[in-house]
């Protein structure tokens, strides 16, 4: 028989246990700060007709999007995102779910979009979102769940923050409300072009004048600590209600962090930030990593007004965040923290004399009961090529006993990194783990 | 604008937070208990080349595969077990991962089969193998793995055991091993049809003569316990050496779990589990439920002998199991021991006072750094309606907090099932969450 060729699909990668393992803590981690905070869990499947998925369409990921015909001949598609299967979802439930509705989702999506260095066609999202209240408390809220989840992380990160009712009130002044979606894809390039070529950009894409290139540029252009900028945009919203409302949302949302205790450097207002979709109309974040700024926001989101238009007339508002799980996994591998291990135990017991088995079984079991992960070899072999497993997997601890260690009772705990070895006893007098082996694995 | 309407495709199902809640604690306690034993997580692609996934062809699971062409009109489809993907992974990466190689795999599924009362075209699988090891001690571990999950779900199961080998070892001495298939065929529905059925499918079937079909009978029907099968089946296998070797087999499992300590009434051998597939060759498992055994089997697997010979040269003999995590939770709901919560949180902070916001912020960020999971409700709305709320979703504990409870330093804090307040002091003088009020929240 010929073999099939093993391999996997462009743009689609294995998950090897060294990457699954932090790609597990880290689901964790996000899943119970999420918890902490009141938000729940839900799931929606993977397939959903077409014309769900695909909304009023013409947009770049509709183009990516996965689409067939199943078995039944219905037009089917595989979720690009999280946020339309939410708003699918809340159109569908809301009134079981009661409102405000807090709700977590981490899956996976799919877009087949031509691959590039870090980009895949299946990614993971690692969604939060508080639907049905427009009160700033959930804003905040946002803020602090992003900050916590970086704490727990133990990753010092940025969470920068902006209005976009700060944009949209001065573009509604400037009679350029019409054209914000130009305006916010050509301040999104701020950075990367630098002014000149966004205010060209403004002047033929949004068909703004000079004047208003100038103000909108301005806008875009205050610095400093949250302080200083809240001063300083002070006199170019003033004359627009909406921006004076974007600035006095702001200053609250600032103002309730550092009463919460938030290091001031955590939680800074960027102005640059647009977050392009239109779709925004309040509160946006961006996260960066101190450490490693160029890799991008790694947790972000904002405010939208009305999340499900497109399946209910019920106005659902809301907030939320997105935490790019490839993306900080990727940047935790390139800082050198991601620790390599391959083992889901800290302990392999050794496997010396099958004659022993079940007693080899019974210790393990102990171990496990007492709280110790334990493997066991399956089969005798050479302890070298036992130790030698046991290290590249990444175990901490390998306990070795032979037939003198099961007629003393006492076994040998070798830790692995510095080749040490210190005898205890296996059993205590009731049959369960010995405290003092118990102690040394822990 | 005309409204899409929000549903979801038939055979498919969006999980809610009651839903999805216990769901979530499933798949932690299975997590927990495969890592204890040192398997580590794994993930692959839920897209992949037809040609791999389909591999052979020709099977059930063949026909039901949701199949397409890709943007790069690759034939690609949507994997529909977690095995094939399972073999394709290990003949890809054998060298770099070592063997033995213990992986759990815990991801969806698809098969657009026709849908029945509990049957799902997407479902997730809970899977756990060990490969590279022919040893019996994967094989008694692998019982012991099961046992050790449903003891950690507080679920009282029972895992029944046989050897394939027994059968094998018969019909190789009565020169029908060519037709295995269709005796396992017809013996797996020996329970749902009974003997008379069986005795025609076994002539006409797998062309079986009446005097045979009376030896594959016999074995079929052994009861007892333990010890009681273990003697029935020694004269049914004593002239075919690889029915003596499957019975040793079955005989040393039993031994080495009870001298674990395991209760003998959790393994019990069934001889009259065939497990369907052609693929299993030793040991193979299935697992009730005491309190429902009609829901079937909700754990099941077996050993092979080569797991990946479409996809290399190489021999991977191993052995696993899958928990069926949908069927369990569907059990497990209908035994009523499926906690109705729809918080992450424990505790709901009443929002009595938009002014007091920043304080009630920090109240909730001091207890969550206690551990204690608090909600704060985004906006200020009657004490009623906020209560009403935390009941709904499940909440154990409100927070009352009004304008003299922040002037006293002391809150209210409601327990919700049974009403009664015990008002407790917020702060301690560094600022901390308030140990009482902590200890009350626990």
């Amino acid at each position: 028989m010929s073999l099939i060729e093993p391999r996997t699909l462009k743009g689609f990668r294995d998950y090897l246990p060294e990457a699954m393992i932090p790609r597990e803590r880290l689901i964790d981690t996000a899943r119970r700060v999420y918890r902490s905070y009141g938000f729940v869990p839900i799931d929606t499947p993977a397939l959903e007709y077409e014309e769900i998925l695909a909304g009023k369409g013409g947009t770049e990921s509709d183009k990516q999007m996965y689409r067939f015909e199943d078995h039944g001949g219905r037009r089917v598609a595989l979720r690009f995102d999280l946020t339309v299967p939410l708003a699918r979802f809340v159109a569908m439930y809301s009134n079981e779910l009661g409102l405000p509705f807090k709700r977590y989702h981490i899956a996976s999506v799919w877009r087949g979009e031509n691959t590039q260095r870090g980009r895949y066609r299946e990614f993971m999202q690692c969604d939060f979102d508080t639907i049905g209240s427009e009160n700033l408390t959930s804003d905040i809220e946002t803020a602090l769940v992003i900050h916590d989840l970086f704490k727990a992380l133990g990753l010092e990160a940025t969470i920068h923050v902006n209005n976009r009712r700060l944009l949209n009130g001065v573009l509604a002044r400037l009679e350029l409300d019409g054209k914000s979606a130009g305006v916010l894809r050509a301040l999104d390039k701020l950075e990367k072009v630098g002014p000149e070529k966004v205010t060209e950009e403004l002047q033929t894409q949004a068909g703004a004048t000079p004047a208003q290139v100038r103000e909108i540029l301005a806008l875009a252009a205050v610095t400093g600590t949250n302080d200083e900028i809240l001063r300083q945009l002070e006199p170019l919203v003033a004359s627009s209600e909406l921006g004076r409302d974007g600035l006095a949302q702001l200053r609250e949302l600032i103002g309730a962090v550092r009463a919460v205790g938030v290091d001031e450097q955590r939680v800074r207002i960027d102005v640059s930030i647009a977050r392009g979709l239109d779709y925004y109309t309040g509160t946006v974040f961006e996260t960066s990593l101190d450490a490693l700024p160029s890799i991008g926001s790694v947790c972000s989101g904002g405010r939208y007004d009305n999340l499900a238009q497109l399946y209910t007339k019920e106005r659902l508002p809301g907030i939320g965040a997105s935490l790019g799980l490839d993306r900080l996994l990727a940047a935790m591998e390139e800082l050198g923290l991601v620790e390599k291990r391959r083992t889901g135990a800290s302990t392999l017991l050794v496997h010396f004399d099958e004659a022993r088995r079940t007693d080899y079984l019974r210790l393990a079991a102990r171990l496990r009961a007492a709280g110790v992960g334990v493997e066991f070899y399956p089969e005798p072999k050479k302890l070298g090529n036992q130790l030698k497993y046991a290290d590249r997997r990444g175990f901490r601890f390998a306990i070795v006993a032979g037939d003198n260690e099961w007629k003393s009772g006492r076994c040998q705990v070798k830790t692995l990194a510095t080749g040490a070895t210190i005898d205890a006893p296996m059993f205590d007098a009731a049959g369960a783990a010995h405290p003092e082996l118990v102690a040394l694995l822990a």
